[in-house]
C-alpha cells in the first residue's frame, strides 16, 4: 500500500507518493495560484493527486490514505481548514470537498504544516522512534511541532504548538501576531536577515557587504559566510542571533524535556556552525543543569533530516 | 480500597487517607526536620503512614497504593528523588527505602510536588475529566503541571513542566535558577510582594502602608486589599503584576491550547479579582484571537479547587 502527502504552500502545492517508511517514490508540484480563489486551490490539489496516481501507474485502490499539511488553523477531527492567511480558506471542508471531487471515499487526514514537518522527523527523520520530541522551523517565522508519547500534540482545539509566539522579550519588537517580543521576532530567518542588515549598515567595512553585493540581497547565510572569514561584525550578528535562539530553546526544554529537539528550516542548513554554539549556550541555562547534568539524561539538539520533503512525508503518514 | 498520599514539604510532611474520588478521609502532619538528615525524613514519612493507617482503623491490606509528592527532580520509573534543594536527598531511593521500612511490598508512586498539585486538579478539582490541562501555582515560585491526553507529562527524563523557568524578559531580573528574566521572577507571590514593597516605598502616602503596619509585613494580599479601597499605587502594582502573569499564561496557551488553565497557589485566593483582568488581557493576546475567536473553542482560565490538600490528593491518586 502507498500513502499520498500534500504540502499546501502559499506558492506551490507539492504532492508525493510515499511508502510506509516515509520514502518519497514520486513527487510533483503545481503553482497554488491562491489569487484564483479557494475553489481553484481545492481543485488543483485534487487534480494533482489524480495526476501522481496515474503517473506512478497505480490506482486509488492502492492508496491507504491521503494527508494534507495546510497552513493556518485546522480542525483535524472534521478535516476543515478554519482559517489561513495566504489562501482564502475560511471554514473550508477540505476532506469533504476532495472526497466529492474524487467521487469515492478515501481516508483523508489534515494537519497544520508545521505539525506535518515535526511528524516527518518523527516517522522518518532525526526523531525517529523517540517518544517525546520538539521541532522548530526557522524560516519566515518560527514554526513549532510537539510530539508527546509518540503522538502529535496540538491541544484541545488543535491550535497549539505555536512555539514561535511565546514572548521572550516583554516590551521588545512587535510581532505580526499582535503581541510584542515573540521568540519568532528574534529567531526566524527573517530576524537574522534584519539583524544582518542593521549590523552591516552600522559597519560599512564589514565583509557582509561583499556577500550582499555578490547576491544583490541580504540572506540568512550572509552573516554566517562573513563570520567564517573572521568578520567581527558578522560574528556579533551570529552571537546575538544564537543567544536569542538559545533563550527560546531553553524555555521549550524546561517545559517539555524532549529526548530530541529538532531544528529545521533554512537556517538549519548551517548545521554544526549553528548547533555547536547553540548547544553550549543551552547547556549553561537548562533548569537544574548544575546539580543534575551528570545524573539526568539531557535533551539532544539536532538538525532536521527530512528537509524540503518534510511537508509531504509528514502529511502522507499522518494516519500512523 | 483506600489510597495514601504524602505531601513532602520543606517544613512539614502531610499524609492522608484518600478515597478513589480524591476525598480526604483522614489527614495528619509532622514536622519534616530536614536538618536531621535524609534518613530521619524517610523514617518520619514511613512512620506517619503507619500512624494514619492505625488511626483510621484499617490495615496495609486495605491500601491500594501510596503516592509521594516530593520537591526536586524525580526519577518516577525507579521511585527515586534525584535531587532536592530543601531536604538533603541525593539519589534517594524513596520507594525502596519505604518498602524496606514497612517490611512488606506495596505499590509506591512518586512525582514532583507541582505535578501532584496539577494531578489533584485533574482527578478531583477544576480540570476534572478534561484531557488537556495546564496548572500553575503562584507561590514562592511559579510551579507548573502539564496534563496531556489525560496523563501527567514531564518529559523523557521527568524534569519537564518547569513553566516558571521560561524567560519572558530577556536581560530582566535574575532568577534563582541562574537564568535572567524567568516568568517566576515576575509572577510568583514573591514577585508580587517585591513589587508591592517597591511601589509603597516610592509612595509613602499609599494605603498599602496601612495594611503593612497592621500586619507588620508585606504580603501577596497587601496590594489587592489597598487596590480595593481605590488606592492608585496599589492598583498600579496589581496592573503590572497581572500584565506579567498574562504574558506567561498566553505563552503557555499558545503552546498547549489546554481546555482548562488552572491557577493555584496563595495568589489564586484572590479569585475573580485576579481572574477577571487576567482573562481580559489573555483574550487580547492569544494567537489568532482576532480571526478565530468565534470559530474555535478557547481555553478556560479558572482557580484551583483542591487548595492546600492538592499535594495529598494528587499524590494519593498518582496510580490512576
Amino acid at each position: 500500500m502507498y500513502y499520498i502527502g500534500i504540502d499546501l504552500g502559499g506558492t506551490n502545492i507539492a504532492a508525493g507518493i510515499v511508502d510506509g517508511e516515509g520514502k518519497i517514490l514520486l513527487k510533483k508540484s503545481v503553482p497554488t495560484c491562491a489569487e484564483k480563489g479557494a475553489e481553484y486551490v481545492v481543485k488543483a490539489m485534487s487534480e494533482l493527486v489524480i495526476d501522481i496516481i496515474k503517473d506512478f501507474g497505480i490506482s486509488f485502490d492502492d492508496i491507504r490514505s491521503i494527508g494534507i499539511g495546510s497552513p493556518g488553523s485546522i480542525d483535524k477531527k472534521n478535516g476543515v481548514t478554519i482559517y489561513t492567511n495566504n489562501i482564502d480558506f475560511k471554514d473550508m471542508p477540505l476532506r469533504a470537498r476532495m472526497i466529492e471531487y474524487f467521487g469515492r471515499n478515501i481516508d483523508i487526514y489534515i494537519d497544520n504544516d508545521a505539525n506535518c514537518a515535526a511528524w516527518a522527523e518523527f516517522v522518518a527523520g532525526a526523531a525517529k522512534g523517540v517518544q517525546d520530541a520538539i521541532m522548530i522551523t526557522l524560516g519566515t517565522g518560527v514554526g513549532g511541532g510537539i510530539i508527546v508519547n509518540g503522538k502529535l500534540y496540538s491541544g484541545f482545539n488543535y491550535c497549539g504548538g505555536e512555539l514561535g509566539h511565546t514572548v521572550i522579550e516583554k516590551n521588545g519588537i512587535p510581532c505580526n501576531c499582535g503581541r510584542v517580543g515573540c521568540w519568532e521576532v528574534y529567531s526566524s530567518a527573517t530576524a537574522l536577515i534584519r539583524m544582518t542588515r542593521e549590523k552591516a549598515e552600522a559597519n560599512k567595512d564589514s565583509l557582509m557587504w561583499d556577500y550582499y553585493n555578490e547576491k544583490g540581497t541580504w540572506s540568512g547565510r550572509t552573516a554566517f559566510l562573513a563570520a567564517e572569514k573572521g568578520d567581527k561584525a558578522a560574528r556579533e550578528v551570529i552571537e546575538t542571533y544564537i543567544d536569542y535562539l538559545a533563550c527560546g530553546v531553553v524555555n521549550m526544554i524546561n517545559i517539555f524535556r524532549p529526548e530530541i529537539f529538532v531544528v529545521g528550516g533554512g537556517i538549519a542548513n548551517e548545521g554544526e556552525k549553528l548547533l555547536v554554539p547553540l548547544r553550549e549556550k543551552v547547556k549553561g541555562q537548562v533548569y537544574g543543569n548544575v546539580v543534575n547534568a551528570d545524573r539526568v539524561p539531557q535533551t539532544k539538539i539536532v538538525c532536521a533530516e527530512t528537509g524540503n520533503d518534510a511537508g509531504i512525508i509528514g502529511a502522507a503518514l499522518l494516519n500512523e
